[in-house]
């Protein structure tokens, strides 16, 4: 087998034939089809299977035990994703316990693979949802409230997925499991292109977090509703995503986006009675991050107000900034010959992981640069190379 | 029986408990729900019911026949609708029956209840879209070819719903049996509280049409891509929205309005790649509608470019601006006591009727002057009266 191949498996899977983009929500028909590719492969190898009280995924080689070496990512993607957002990490782990074991390395710790739920926040809105329970990063009360597009409440999505939502929340027991991970992931971003490198050590993760943001207007008749009679929450959002861009763009090194815009009732006829918009942004200083989200903050009252409309602005979810653990980062480039260090703005569970345990991350070269897009990509040589480095930095620490 | 008694036996069918607007789109269960109370309530009065090839649904007080009496509305709904806007006129034809055959009216003259589908256009885009059909003003194939939300084309959702979509389009006989036309509707806007009216005779419709706008930018990863790097058509559309709506204000008597706008893929931390929004836009006068669109198209291309996106501006569809038949309308007035004229900003099959056969409107009363918004309201003596005011000019017409 080859990482390669084992993509090819599930490269149907959840895409869209139009864009060429995947959608794999978590828990949907398609993120449940390649979780059942996950337990195939695993079992296929003689590891053990096992779905925690949070619906983390753990494939063994070896007994569980305290203190094990842990790999893996997520198989779960943004609406309009990538081919190796999630599934590269999955597949490179499965591929890299092959080459360990094509290697004859006799592990004298046990090493898993997990596949963490939800780290999109695609579903739920609220990203590494997962490890975020995992480690009590989240209040189990407020992760069962969650709803989907549907209105069906993460509780309910679980139970029906025979994961009890009772038992949710930080979990001592799986969590002293980990005595280190190893994340494996395509680069967002044209890092190693730019260095031509085919992988890469994560230093870093910026500081980002989602806001949401309701515009409360007047709806009314599209047709008969003077333009100066008009409390159009349409108006004042759009003038609100304007200056979230602009506000972004006035401070250095800040990203500030807003890709989900929802007009309610969402008739062509209709002045909309309220717009939900939600802003994701990020920067490597938290108090930057945070200082700009208040700017935004005052910006949407301002234009609410001019617009005749009311405004409230909320957070879903912050993560601060994480440093990894630079040991850990610097034995894993030691032992890729050298590879370089790279920051990166997008979250990971092995960000939420890294307060509680040792945790870093391995990048695999993006010729485009670009992600959450069709347009992500890898080479299959890079592709391939990913299970035998993963494998390169667990040989050392299983030996 | 009373026109409010038949509403409230529809009261709870296709309302979002949440915001109490309804959402009836054409042939959706909602609809369908309707579409029996209104079989059922004409049956009960021995009336002969038929759903003709362009699912327009007839209810027969007498033997269908050329150059009939016509009045009827429509029953699907806008998202987040008011309970009037349609139902109201079709609720005050069955009533209207019970007042002529108290008052011991033998008509000379067949009357014909119609019930027309997918008047808002809700749910394939295009309103009045069985009298459209009807009367040859759009393409049978362009229709067969329209989409819903979920994909769906018309020619797949009729023919579920035993409408042989082949047999679409203009229908000469059924036409024939048109007399005369007059629908009443709630009013959608505040001319008759302002006039201290309960009961209004239409004068004209704004002309007015709907244009979707697709703006191509490039999706990204929220976290990774520096906001100069992006081509970010969420940020390009929201400028377009406040172009749209700028344009509008600086053009005395126009209306235009963005009540629809999604991003593509639509998640939180995805730069679009993306955008779709429709304009709905409306003058008096043709030439300043069509103008204004183009002014619209301009300003859209120039943000287009400042935003590294392309844009398409496209007609869905256009009605011209319709003055109603001056004499029936003069006749209705007339018939009412001397009820005021009023123009109107909204769409009806009556306009699109117009052109083919003498047409007239009622409007009924509407204290907040709100459409298209659970806030539209009428008060039970007006509902009541507007049974009343129906069979008064009916009365006249079939004897």
């Amino acid at each position: 087998m080859s990482v390669t191949r084992l993509l090819d498996d599930i490269r149907s899977v959840g895409r869209d034939p139009r864009s060429g983009g995947y959608y794999r929500p978590v828990l949907s028909p398609s993120e449940l089809d390649l979780r059942s590719w996950f337990v195939g492969e695993a079992e296929r190898r003689g590891l053990d299977v096992e779905t925690d009280r949070n619906g983390i995924v753990w494939a063994w080689w070896g007994a569980p035990a305290s203190g094990s070496i842990v790999t893996g990512s997520h198989l779960d993607s943004v609406p309009g994703g990538g081919a190796f957002d999630g599934p590269l990490g999955v597949a490179a782990a499965l591929e890299a316990i092959d080459v360990l074991r094509a290697r004859g390395v006799a592990p004298r710790r046990s090493l898993a693979i997990a596949v963490f739920p939800e780290e999109e926040g695609s579903r739920f809105g609220v990203a590494c949802l997962g490890s975020r329970l995992l480690t009590g990063k989240i209040d189990p009360d407020r992760a069962r409230a969650l709803t989907d597009a549907d209105g069906d409440t993460l509780a309910d999505v679980f139970a029906r997925n025979g994961i009890d939502p009772a038992h949710l929340g930080r979990d001592d027991e799986t969590l002293a499991r980990v005595g280190r991970f190893v994340e494996l992931h395509i680069e967002q971003g044209r890092g190693l292109v730019d260095l031509n490198q085919p992988i890469g050590v994560g230093s870093s993760i910026l500081g980002h977090g989602r806001w949401r943001v309701r515009v409360q207007g007047q709806g009314n008749h599209a047709g008969t509703t003077a333009m100066t009679d008009r409390a159009d929450p349409v108006v004042a959002a759009a003038a609100m995503v304007g200056a979230v861009a602009a506000l972004a763009r006035e401070t250095p090194d800040a990203r500030a986006t807003v890709g989900r815009f929802e007009p309610f009732p969402g008739g062509t006829n209709v002045i909309a009675s309220a717009v939900s918009f939600w802003i994701d942004a990020r920067h490597p200083d938290d108090a930057v991050t945070l200082a700009l989200v208040s700017r935004v903050d005052a910006a949407c009252a301002e234009l609410a107000a001019l617009h005749g409309c009311t405004v409230e602005l909320r957070e879903e979810s912050w993560s601060p900034t994480v440093g990894f653990n630079r040991d850990l980062a610097a034995e894993l480039s030691t032992a890729l010959g050298g590879a370089p260090l790279l920051g990166t703005g997008a979250g990971h569970d092995a960000g939420i992981l890294s307060e509680f345990v040792p945790s870093g991350m391995l990048f695999t070269r993006n010729p485009t640069g670009i992600s959450h897009s069709p347009e992500e990509d890898a080479e299959d040589a890079d592709v391939d190379h990913s299970a035998v480095a993963l494998a390169d930095v667990l040989q050392g620490m299983l030996s």
